[in-house]
Formats: C-alpha cells, structure tokens, sequence
C-alpha cells in the first residue's frame, strides 16, 4: 500500500473533526500532499467513520486520477485539488460545523474580535462571493476551489488558513492534515465566539492592529515564544 | 413474532434519535410500514427507551387495529396512519428535537440557507396551519396527520421529507424507519444552523435556486453522484 | 435507619438532576415527604454528588428539627418546607438550570409556547414578585417559601408545578421526588424551547386554549390516554 | 521533587477546568503559590493535557527564574507574577471558556443578574481597560497583569475573584489552584446565564443589594451558614 505514513495521518485527521463534535454522519472530509510524488490521500465519499481505516482512504493524482484505492473518492475532490494547485499547504479539511457555517450561510466573515481568534488567524476569515448560475452547474466542485483561491489574490493562505464559502460551510487548511483539522477545530470555536460577542454587543470591534500582531507572532515565525522549543 | 426484520429497524430508528440527542425521555417515536403486509410497526406509547427491545414493538393495520403485541402504541399513531396512506413513503419519525421545535412554536417555515439544507431538502421546511378548535378536540393525532397532508397538496414528501407542526414539533418521513430517522437528525442540525444564521443575520437569504438543484440532485435521482455505487 | 425508601427515592431524584446536566458543582437540592410520619427527607448543604449515598440524607420534621443525620439539612429547607405545608405535594427539587434560572434572572414568566409545554403544565410558568429587603435580611429561605405560596392563591400547584423564583432560579414539585425531579428537566426543556422561540420570533403566540386543554389532559386526570394503563 | 503537594493540586486545577470543558487544546493555565518559600507552580506552555503528570510542571520563583523543571512556564507566567505580588492568593486559573470570553471580547461586564452570580462574586466582573500599543509591544504578558492590578485599585479581589482581560478572556483566583479553577468553572456558567437573561431581556436588572448581600455572605465570611461546618 502507497503513503502508509500520509495515510495514516489522514486518516487521523478524519478522525479529529469528529471526535471535537463538528462532524454529523458524513458531512466532512480530510485530505493530505505528498509534494514529492504529487499524490493526494483523501476520504471516500459518503463513508461513515465507524470501522473506517487508512487503508479506505482513496489516492489520486493532482488531475484527480485514481492511483490507489477500491472507492470513489469525496465528492469535494476537486476543490481539494484546486487548493493544492494555488496554496503552499500540505492538509485541506472541510466540515459543516455549526457556528462557522453560519457564518457561511449569513454570509459574513467572521471579524477577530479576540486573542483566540489571533493566535490562530491574522485577521477575519473571509467570505468568497457567491457563484454564478453557470459556475454551479457546470463543474461545481473546481469552481468551488477557484472561487476560494480568487478571495485569497489579496491575501496569504498561511497568515489565514480558513475561508468560508457562501451559502456552503468552511474550509481550513495547513502545513499538514492534521494542522488543518486542528484549525477545523479552532476555526468553529472562534466563530462560536465571535457569535456570542455579537450577541452580546452588535457593535463589537475587532481587537487593535498591535494586539493581534503580538498573538498572531508570539505562536508563529520567527520571533514565536508560544509552547516548547 | 412477525415481521421481525422491520421490527428489527424501527426499533433502531428510534434509538438513532435517542443517540443524537434528539428526545428526551419518552417524547418521540418511530414507526416502519410492510406495504405488502399492510401492518404498520410502532414504538409502545410512554415507554423509556432504556430496556425497550425489538419484541415490545406493536404491530396495527392500516385501521389501527392491533395486529402483534401487549401494549399501547404510540398516542400518535393515528398521524402516522394518515401519512402512510397519504404518502409513499416507508417510515415516519416524530420528535420534539430542540431546534426544529423552536421553528414550529415560533411558526416559521425554515428557509433553505445552506447546502447542509439541500443536500436533504429541497426547499424551505413548511409549517402546517394552525388546527381549528374541533379538530383539536375530536381525532386530534388522526386531523394532526390531516394538516400535514393538506401543507403537501402542491408539494411533493420525497423532495421535502420533513414538517413542522405549528405549535408543536417536526415529523419526518423515508424510504424506510432508518431514513426517517437519518432525516429527523439531520432536521435538526438544519434548524440550528438556521437559527445561528438568523442570529447573526436576520435578512439572511435563502441560497440561489442553482445551487439548491445541484446539492438535492448530486444527492438524489438519476444523475446523483454523491457516495459509493 | 428511618424511612430507607423515600431516602432512596430521594437519592435518585437527587441524581436525577445531575444526570440530565441540570446541576454544576452542587447547586441543586431535592426532598421527599412522608405525609404519615410527618417527616421529610432532604439533600444535605453542601455535599458533593460523588460519593453521596442515601445514608448522607437529612430526615427533619416540618419544622425543621433534625430528626436523623449527622448533617447539617440543604440551606433551602426553610423553602422546601414552607411548600409542603401550602402545597399537596410529595417531593420538591430545586435547581440552577441555566435556561430557566434565565427567564428567572430577566423576571419573565415563561410562556406555553408549544405542546411539549401543554404536556406538563397547564399554562404560563409564573415568576415570583420581588422580595423585600426584610423578607430578605430576615428568614430569608422561609419568606421564598411564602413568596412562592403567594404566587399560587389562584393558581393550581399540581397543574403548574414548577415556579420561578425573581433573580434566583426555578423549584419543582411533584406527587414524588422523582416526578419533582422529572418536572425540573421538563422545565429546562421547555426553558430552552421557549428561549429559541423568542429568538426566531419575539411576537410568539401562546398556542390556543384547546390545544393546550388537549395535551394537558391526554397525559393528566380521569381521560388521559398518554402511556400504559 | 520539590513542592510535591503544591504541585499535586495545580495539576488537579488544570485538569479540573478541561474536564468541565472549559479549555479547547492547550487554551488554558493554572498555577498555584507557597507563599512561605515564595515559589510558583505552573503548567508549561503549549503541552497537551493527556499524558501530563505534576512532575511536567515548572516551579519558579517570584521573578520568574527557572528553579524546578524541564520545560518552558506557561506563556502568561508574567501575568500570573504580577497578579501574585498585587492580590493576597493562592492560586490564579486562565481559560478561554466561551460565554465568560465572549463578554470580554463584547468588552462588557457581566453584571450580577442572579443568585447564582451573587454566590460567588459580590458585583460585576469588571473588565479591564484596553491596552495601548506600547503595552501590548513591549512586556505584553506583564503589561497583562497590570491591566488586571490597576482595574482592581477601588475592588477587593477576594470579594470579586475574576476579571475579564478586553478582547482576551477572563482570569480567575482564589486561595488555592482548586478554588481558582472552580471560579473558572463558575464564571463560565454565571457568563452563560447572564448571556441568557439578556437575550430574554435586553433591559435585564441586577438583583437589588440585600440579595446580593444575603447570597454572598451566607457563603462567605464570619456568618457564612451554607455547607458543613
């Protein structure tokens, strides 16, 4: 069996949106890249997570090919794929958790109103825009794919490794699979968060430039200081 | 003891939705139809859940009748015997799951914000009108299930498997007990991301018509391409 | 040791509470009478749950003099007191729920919104005027009892049996402790319920009179049908 | 080993936050001080809680000097110093448990709506006043605990022991880690039900000072009567 280590590691990956609660039946997948052989391991499509192991998960190339694997990847391939043609990232995760999918169908973006949110994220987790008749009906999940790399023309995908796509749910990313599921996990408490101040002062404002930069670099780049060397 | 395999998945049914977290107590049931048989199985009225097994199940016909079985069933079998003859479907979950609940007793239909919603309705979930003082006191559960046919007169029950009975709470329907029972939990999921999209955007929108086409039908029909073969 | 059977109904209406997530720490109290012997038993102040057996339980008379137990009886046993002598009732429990210790802390009655309401309660959950400063300073647990008893001069306490004490949190009652615990979780749902309810519609209607009357009476008195014989 | 029992009970502080469900991943820190050696115990930074044993954590002394340990302190060890020189305690609990951090990112206080608030802190959880950029540049942790010492000059922090840090998240003490850590757990549910009451009724009140009075005294003080003796 190919990448037993890369699936291994996404398959744990998987496995940790569910565990923290933000997976129901099926609703989420995870992948991770081998840049070297330029092969991805992703979920199949529509499998529950009980009694699934590594060896369920699908390989395919960047065009999408099947390398390895007796099913059909997810059916969210191709936005996968997409990501991993514009971004330096090694892990993609998609979930329809609660809060950050509110967020999502409100189509707004999730301000950073706190430290949490920038230990994490250096600024909001945007929207893409909504997309057109044509881009929905016609290959829907590459579309999906551009449309959150076009949102980030302005932006650096490692400094906000989170996006929320209209009307749909999030998608995070990372150095691995599983750095993206841990940013699953935090993108949905701070979007939890930032419901609540909401809720408690629709007039909330996001935190000041210099705080977030303290917490954004205290955990990351060079000058971190955040856990053990 | 008859009809032991559909015994056998009702009785599942109704521990998906204890599973899920969607009853409390006693307050939800789950029954499962043999349309060849004619015979309706149906969760015993008050009974706990803890200790319940497949054989305390009660069979009836279609009039009600008890065929199999030593206890009361449901206090709303009488709905349940409406639906199955106005619809055709195989099985019928009610609950009192919170989100869904809250939408009945503000009576609001819940708006399609998503594709979590799509991917299982299609279209807004709708509300029944409020019952008229005699059919509240005369055959309550059999004009409950009367309310629910009439809010389908132009809407068809397997694109939109799911209803809100005003002042009261949702009931959900499938192709089988175990769908129904997929159905009432996903419902519910949908409701509380409606609720948090509300919240955070009281103008929220509904999703634009080709994107509710294409999550419902990546799902269903002939063209579906969502899961295994 | 006196009365091993209310003690032991008392002890599970105890961990009643805690099981359904209704108690942190220990903020929360039950109690049971034998109207016979004259003689309650109460939760002792203080006590954690872990480790607590039936044993730890204080017996008092209705005036509060101990009667069994090397524990000092639940602060609140002045109130509980003060309900069994105006109340015809056989268990009380007291706790901090959070979505009806709410409605208690923003002095809102809660409203019969919903059928899952009509169920258990034959109408609005009343909330208690405020005290007075020397009904506070002075047998301030006794004058909760008598506001409580006050509330209830043209109300029913076995149609209504929970209350909301202004700025505190709610008490239940029941024929027994455990229907008295049974009726704390009720009110916590229908709290929550009511709670979403306002949220997706602040104009909320009470549910008409004969549903409410329907419901009520199909679990309550000499026609209710609800359960096994 | 030094402070074995000191070190015992911090471990016991940070676990008992993360079993409430207080902290996501590493998002919290206990410690605890022995006074009369004028040494620190806290939790090293960034390790995760499973797998943990007291002898990971790292004592220090009151200038924040390495005495014990392998490990880096937690990244809010200046805080946590400034806090121990400022305020007459033993042990001092950070988190970013939700309803308490929303308030601070809101940049609210939460005022003392019930009795259950009044039981524990005898007023409103202040919050601090923003930093200015040169605090958060330089000594940004230390600058932390000032913020925290100057909101406290007109407050007694043994009548109020918490306080949330504006757009960062609340900091709890007591005269233990333990007690720390059960204010955590309290001011997160007190934060839930004032977030509650608002939402109900945005015109909410706090309780008039002779409950106030009553609650926290009959808890705390010469005449406290609440708990065995």
């Amino acid at each position: 069996m190919m990448l037993p280590e890369l699936r291994e590691e996404v398959f744990e990956a998987n496995l940790e949106v569910v565990r923290k609660g933000l997976v129901l039946y099926t609703f989420g997948n995870a992948s991770g890249i081998d840049r070297g052989a330029g092969l991805v391991v992703i979920k199949p499509t529509g499998v529950p997570y009980d009694g699934m192991t590594p060896a369920d998960l699908v390989i395919v190339d960047l065009q999408g090919e099947i390398i390895e694997g007796g099913m059909r990847p997810s059916s969210d391939l191709a936005t996968h794929l997409v990501l991993y043609n514009a971004f330096p990232i090694g892990g993609i995760v998609h979930t329809h958790s609660r809060a950050a999918t509110a967020f999502a169908q409100a189509q707004r973006a999730i301000p950073c109103f706190g430290t949490t949110h920038a230990d994490y994220f250096y600024g909001p987790i945007p929207v893409t825009a909504p997309m057109t008749a044509d881009e929905i009906r016609i290959n829907y999940e590459e579309n999906t794919g551009r449309a959150i790399a076009r949102r980030f023309q302005n932006l650096d995908p490692l400094q906000i490794p989170a996006v929320l796509v209209s009307g749909h749910a999030p998608f995070t990313w990372g150095q691995s699979a599983m750095e993206a599921a841990r940013h699953a996990v935090i993108l949905e408490e701070v979007a939890e968060l930032a419901t609540r101040a909401l809720a408690l002062n629709p007039s909330s404002t996001p935190i000041p430039q210099p705080l977030l930069d303290k917490h954004f670099f205290r955990k990351h780049g060079a000058a971190a200081y955040y856990g053990q060397p």
